[in-house]
């Protein structure tokens, strides 16, 4: 529920962001960070601290260079957790914002934020993303919620304008077997790729549906009765057909084949399944059944979504999306080249004049000898950090590119392209499959730029 | 070539079977079949006996039921070959017909013959099938060789006309692990099925290119100067970009969802890779390089096809052709409904209920228990037969329909729309990806046929 008071303000702080981006006060302040020593200490308000935003401030606490000066949400409860946490941790508690959907906009007027992590559900990630680059705070913003294309062209708009970089916070790139497969990758073990398939495979139901008090596997309630992402993620399986969360699948692939870096995503067609699985679920639950009020409920998402992506460098990519049934978490990376592939599902590969002609190898031996530099120097300090150690990497990443100002290696154009899948693959599901095509957010500079996802051991 | 008074030949015989669709003449024939006891011994024709038409043979002359009367190739080292062969077990020197392409036509007007099994290169399916179809002999045909829908729809109108059955001869139906996963969707083990995957997976490079004497992975010609497959198939993938051989991954699929009986597929679009395999395969072989003839080929087939099929009844479907690249062979299926999924890949499968939560379980235990009643019965006859014993339970199937006149398991219907996947292929990869439809090859029937493929012990 919008409060008017609030919409007022943040109409007129829109307008305001809107002019600087002519003057360049905003600039001025984004480019003041470029300035600042590698090693300084940058300050962080975090906008969202549900338990995904609780994993980001968990991290931050452990490291001497950020300091959390802001946090933000409209869940007393999440407020409450992420506060103990801050406190357990010794650190001081930070200003608070709260009481309604806008609040937001009151963190961002802080001067003493260099930089926001956003971690609201995906309806938001647009709109708290334009106003934190017009608002001059270095913007990182978890993954998923395309909705349109015109927004994701917001995003790229507003970053050209204001110059405010925007991180995407897509953790699955520093996963340890992706980042040695990366490696593998750019020393050629593959050869010239050729076709990848990705996806998120999960099954979410136990996710989706909650007992409104714990978030995994206690009931069939949503909405207003659920917990967690059952509160607002449910909703998108109602009410939308496509691919809803491409990013985990897409953004290693976008490595491998250097996306807006020397080729882009020229088209998709997506195909749904029908949809079956979640009513199942609520039927068959021991706390839902025939009765219970969630049975009547249709579901529009289908089961499975199935995305076939062409690229202009004449790759192909297949995305798997898979949340609704009984089935064992995988996100099927392939990366397949003249020379070889790697399957994540059966943990094998191929490399020609390697393995033995015509046979699987266990994959472990390669991805322990092809371990990615990054993960060699920072393994101790990954170790517990959420989803295997990922997100030491990403976190890591976001701070000390805030901390230098440096352009993110996930940036707004990277964004703006992996979250049209969704919208796209709408498109063409509603539209029969139909191939439809992608825009070029860079404008014509994925021809040359490169690409400078981990090149090294420092971040 | 065509030879001109061969020609004429068969343009008079096409038409006199043409009229015999009207008058009863061969429609008489076929039902004379149906009086036969199905313990006597049938005469089969061979229409082609290059390696694969060898395999069939081979198959027959263990049979006590059925005698080979004919055999046809124009290619006298393959019917020396067969020859041998049937000399070897002891059987008598059938009637051999040769010299050139339509010397099939002279075959098909022998009254003795019963069925004929035809393995030729995948131009000559249609036109043979027709053939001889129309010359009453119960037909079984090779797989794939679909080039235009139009063809498809002459094999259905020549059966209807005739009422000759024609066998599809899809071998990897009766795959021992294919069945035992029939058997358990059948017992609703993996729920209401979802979605499916499959394809040939297989690196042909060294059957595509040979040195003209042996087979497999000896050299880099083809065509004139090649040997077996590497004759003819590589053509195809010098001027075609499309799904070439759908069958081994459909034919399975169509019997778990019940294609034509009771289901359909609706349309499909398809996707292609660039096309780098064949030519670093020729560039890099020992007997290849850069300046060999060869290197200047274009292959227009991509290295990776990529086809969504959506189904009548809300399944999808995703097909993998993978026949380019240094690959382990693997089809690739995935059966997956609302209570679990089985993968061939990881050879592992979940079951909602029975598997540990979100874990993959060995598939091999359920494999063994749901093993299917057929293979149980005749495994010891199935030892020693092609393709891991598939190719006994095929051919037995085939002289077991043809002792009784049956309608086949994988009937005209089944033929016409599995081949038909290659022509949509081509057409929607040439069209950008677009959506093509599938015609209803049974004009309605598929709405209330039902599946009988494997329903006993018997064949």
């Amino acid at each position: 529920m919008e409060n008017n008071i609030n919409r007022r303000k943040f109409i007129q702080s829109s307008t305001l962001a809107g002019a600087a981006l002519i003057a360049p006060t905003h600039v001025t302040k984004a480019t003041g960070l470029i300035h600042k020593s590698p090693n300084s200490k940058i300050n962080i308000g975090f906008i969202g601290v549900g338990l995904r935003g609780q994993n980001h401030v968990d991290l931050c606490l452990k490291r001497e260079d950020c300091a959390i000066v802001a946090i933000c949400d409209i869940d007393n409860d999440m407020l409450d957790q992420t506060k103990k946490m801050i406190s357990k941790a010794g650190a001081s508690i930070p200003k608070i914002f709260t009481g309604n959907d806008r609040a937001y906009l009151e963190l961002l007027q802080q001067e003493n934020i260099d930089a926001v992590i956003i971690s609201t559900p995906w309806r938001w990630h647009t709109e708290m993303s334009v106003a934190a680059m017009q608002a001059g705070k270095y913007t990182g913003v978890e993954v998923c919620g395309g909705f349109s294309l015109d927004e994701c062209w917001e995003l790229v708009r507003t970053h050209e304008a204001t110059q405010t970089p925007l991180f995407f916070l897509e953790n699955v790139c520093y996963r340890r077997d992706v980042m040695a497969i990366l490696n593998m990758v750019r020393q050629d073990m593959f050869g010239e790729l050729i076709h990848l398939e990705g996806g998120y495979q999960h099954d979410l139901r136990g996710v989706k549906f909650n007992d409104g008090v714990t978030p995994y596997n206690s009931g069939v309630e949503y909405g207003d009765k659920g917990y967690s992402e059952a509160r607002w993620r449910t909703h998108h399986s109602i009410h939308r057909n496509g691919e809803l969360y491409p990013t985990h699948g897409i953004g290693p692939i976008a490595q491998y084949i250097n996306i807006n870096r020397g080729n882009r995503f020229l088209q998709l067609t997506s195909m749904a399944s029908k949809a079956r699985g979640l009513h199942n679920y609520i039927i068959n639950h021991p706390k839902g059944g025939a009765t219970h009020p969630n049975a009547t409920l249709k579901f529009n998402l289908g089961d499975k979504i199935t995305t076939m992506i062409q690229c202009s460098n004449g790759e192909t990519v297949v995305l798997h999306h898979d949340t609704s049934l009984p089935r064992p978490y995988s996100l099927g990376f392939r990366v397949q080249g003249t020379k070889g592939l790697w399957m994540a599902v059966n943990k094998s590969l191929h490399i020609e004049g390697i393995s033995p002609a015509h046979r699987w190898e266990d994959a472990q031996p390669y991805l322990d000898k092809y371990d990615h530099e990054l993960w060699k120097r920072h393994e101790q300090k990954a170790i517990g950090a959420g989803h295997g150690g990922m997100d030491f990497f990403l976190i890591n990443a976001f701070v000390e590119c805030v901390k230098r100002n440096e352009r993110p290696p996930f940036d707004v154009y990277d964004a703006a392209t992996w979250l049209a899948i969704t919208p796209l693959s709408e498109q063409s599901i509603a539209l029969g499959s139909q191939p439809v095509m992608f825009p070029d957010f860079t404008r014509g500079r994925w021809i040359n730029q490169k690409n400078t996802f981990a090149i090294n051991d420092l971040y």
